[in-house]
């Protein structure tokens, strides 16, 4: 995670740059940068604006071409943003100088009357509407629809004249797809075997047979780890009669990576959207959700205590464990719950065949358990040695192991649970995890310091 | 995160079935299944095996290609244990037949006296000496040092006879560099582009000029948001004088994306090293660090709650409402550190400048603060109604806003924090923000109750 600084103030600079340019109103100086800037930083730049700035930022860009392609490399969230202030026609105009993944992304996001005027404006072959039928975060979704086929009859020659000739559509083509006669997918072959082979060997000759391929609803998750895997540049996603309807390429694939690890990431801190954007209380919103369920939790926990208010008022001393074992048991929860996200997304964990993984959690629990019981107990001993306080020791021991133990077994299960019911098991790693072990340690605690008191 | 299960079979049922196999000894039945599956594939099931049984496996397999195959993608734990039985010859042979990048690695991670003898015993011209000049995690460190060069004088007719030639050693090219006849460079272009001009076309006239370089000291998440952000299928690492060192292609930055992703998670949850490997003892002794510092929060907070202790005897009520003031401070912290260190990961935070970030958390926080307050606050005042506990509703709002609030500060500056001092902010979001808001929480809430009890 460390970072060189050396190239970072470039980017910076411009950025930096452009945002004060942009709140100046500097037109012309704003042309300036653009010229000489590629799209992707400019929406790299753009991403730091407000909603107003983006949108006027955006104004500028004169070249349509040029505006397309900041439009395809925005956020989502910019990309609506941008298009609210557009009229229909340059919206689709836009759309129609996209590449159709981007497009389709696109299109998908904008508000439902408008998107279906963009549809029916766009040109008449445009694969956007193929693309629409397939969800956002499937293959198919995530496919694009440029595809270089070949009939299994031709040689490399004439792989490399249709090349020459369709060479801005296939501009982005890493492979050369093989097909039969019915159209089904038979082969493979990079660019560089046709470089290689003489212009009259068959494509037969030198293309794979073993072809990795993918369903149009497969989710975007498995694909990246075949991508990954097999260190592929693209993936053909076909259909039940094995014809291909695109390839999902190796830039989606680390743009998947990348998000789905950012959406995890703030999914475990019960985050529910990432966004730089929007105003104090729509941020705080987003944030409330999972915080309700710990105050729940936490009311729970309060109402718990109350319960054993005797007992408290008997030894007020008892109510200075409550915030570690609470800790202890909340932190062991999230440890076992994040291996537990990681072994299911790496494919590591599977959900048959889960217990084995559980069952090892729980002795790792269990010696986390004695090691700190120990510890937390000796303390308690040491430090409460009133023969009215001297139960202290022995209770916190004895329910640190057992919130422990408990902690690990939920903290491991649970996201296996969530996945079998096809919930995002992230979410397990978060508040939920902690509330529940809380009220769990509490409970223990509680229950074990009253049977010693009393006996 | 959701996930088709309709391909997940084929891989799941041939690990079960190698791992049988090795546990069987079949060694005539593992080297069918070896025979028809890819060597990927083999080090992944690998993975899910002990460290005895993969070096059984591993010593069935006799193609040494394929063995060597297998040694680069395994991960780099087996890598080592795998090789912990063989004789420095074996280790010397598999080396010099593996990419020198993986090669590198593996060096790296050989125990200091075989690294020497093993370094001594490879081909004179091996390039894993040079690579193992940069640091693991650098450019230097990933990058291959097979590059596709052309000099400026050269047409694409003498690029694609130079492909056709050294084909073996170029099969992972993407791009042709173009160097001066000081070996600098000064532009690239895409096999693409040699495919579809003419054989007598100079290569600076099809060249682009504009190239994206690192340094092979960067560290290799920059390589990543580079390689990510303008697409790129490799890029070229450069020295001073711009001569090229090795390219990093787009298959090692998906794996780097991929790691980075896992260990910042496992680092947020204070798991200090991802493996799914070694005993039980060792797996609590990895994750004991981190709660040692909950530990050692706890009982600070313990002792802050015992000098309260008239306070406590007074009220034992009070002792209820500690779970909820910590939970929902930890959870506020969590949610900030989070977002912190997402946005210093992705960029959008720089250290210069993190000033509105910290801003607008603290407001978000005054938001939730004033939100959740009047939650707590109303439920303490009408659950506890009596003359003598009607202080408790005023001192849990007054005490949950302060907590939160200073939880949203705490955990949005502290990544902030750690990342100018060079450690990796990921940490600062686990055990780490809890610890430390949880304590602030307990003595703000007993400070302000005993204010309220005493006023």
């Amino acid at each position: 995670m460390k970072r060189a600084d050396n190239i970072r103030p470039l980017h910076a600079r411009t950025e930096a740059l452009l945002r004060r340019l942009v709140r100046r109103d500097a037109e012309a100086a704003i042309r300036k940068v653009l010229a000489t800037t590629r799209p992707e930083d400019i929406a790299a730049a753009m991403e730091h604006l407000t909603w107003a700035e983006q949108r006027r930022l955006y104004r500028v860009i004169e070249d349509q071409g040029y505006a397309a392609d900041v439009l395809g490399f925005l956020s989502d969230q910019s990309a609506v943003e941008v298009t609210r202030s557009m009229t229909e026609d340059q919206v689709v105009d836009l759309v129609n100088r996209m590449e159709p993944d981007d497009a389709t992304d696109l299109v998908g996001l904008l508000p439902d009357a408008l998107r279906d005027r963009v549809l029916e404006g766009l040109e008449g072959e445009s694969a956007v509407h193929d693309l629409l039928r397939w969800p956002d975060d499937s293959a198919g979704g995530r496919m694009s629809p440029m595809v270089f086929r070949m009939p299994d009859t031709a040689t490399c020659g004439q792989a490399i004249a249709t090349l020459q000739q369709q060479h801005s559509e296939l501009a982005t083509s890493h492979y050369v797809y093989i097909v039969d006669h019915q159209q089904g997918l038979v082969g493979v072959t990079s660019l560089r075997s046709l470089l290689t082979s003489p212009p009259g060997t068959p494509l037969v000759r030198i293309m794979t047979r073993e072809i990795i391929t993918v369903a149009p609803t497969q989710d975007q998750e498995e694909v990246a780890r075949f991508v990954a895997r097999y260190d592929l540049l693209a993936i053909p996603v076909v259909d039940e009669a094995r014809r291909i309807l695109g390839v999902v390429t190796v830039d989606d694939v680390v743009d998947v990576i990348r998000s789905e690890a950012a959406e995890d990431m703030l999914l475990m801190a019960g985050v529910s959207e990432a966004s730089d954007h929007g105003g104090i209380l729509q941020h705080g919103w987003r944030r409330a959700g999972w915080l309700l369920a710990t105050i729940a939790g936490g009311v729970f926990a309060s109402e718990i205590i109350v319960s054993y208010e005797s007992t408290l008022e008997e030894a007020a001393v008892l109510a200075g464990f409550i915030p570690v074992i609470m800790g202890i048991g909340g932190n062991v929860g999230i440890q076992s719950a994040t291996v537990a996200v990681r072994g299911l997304t790496s494919g590591a964990i599977q959900i048959q065949g889960a217990l084995p993984f559980v069952w090892r959690e729980a002795r790792i629990g269990v010696v986390l358990g004695l090691f700190f019981a120990l510890m937390l107990g000796l303390y308690g001993y040491v430090r409460y040695t009133a023969s009215d306080e001297a139960f202290i020791g022995p209770a916190v021991a004895c329910s640190s192991l057992l919130a422990i133990a408990f902690a690990s077994v939920i903290g491991s299960s649970l996201p296996i649970v969530f996945r079998r019911l096809n919930v995002d098991p992230a979410i397990a790693t978060g508040p939920f995890v902690t509330t529940l072990v809380d009220i769990l340690g509490i409970a223990i605690y509680f229950n074990v310091a009253r049977w010693l008191i009393h006996s």
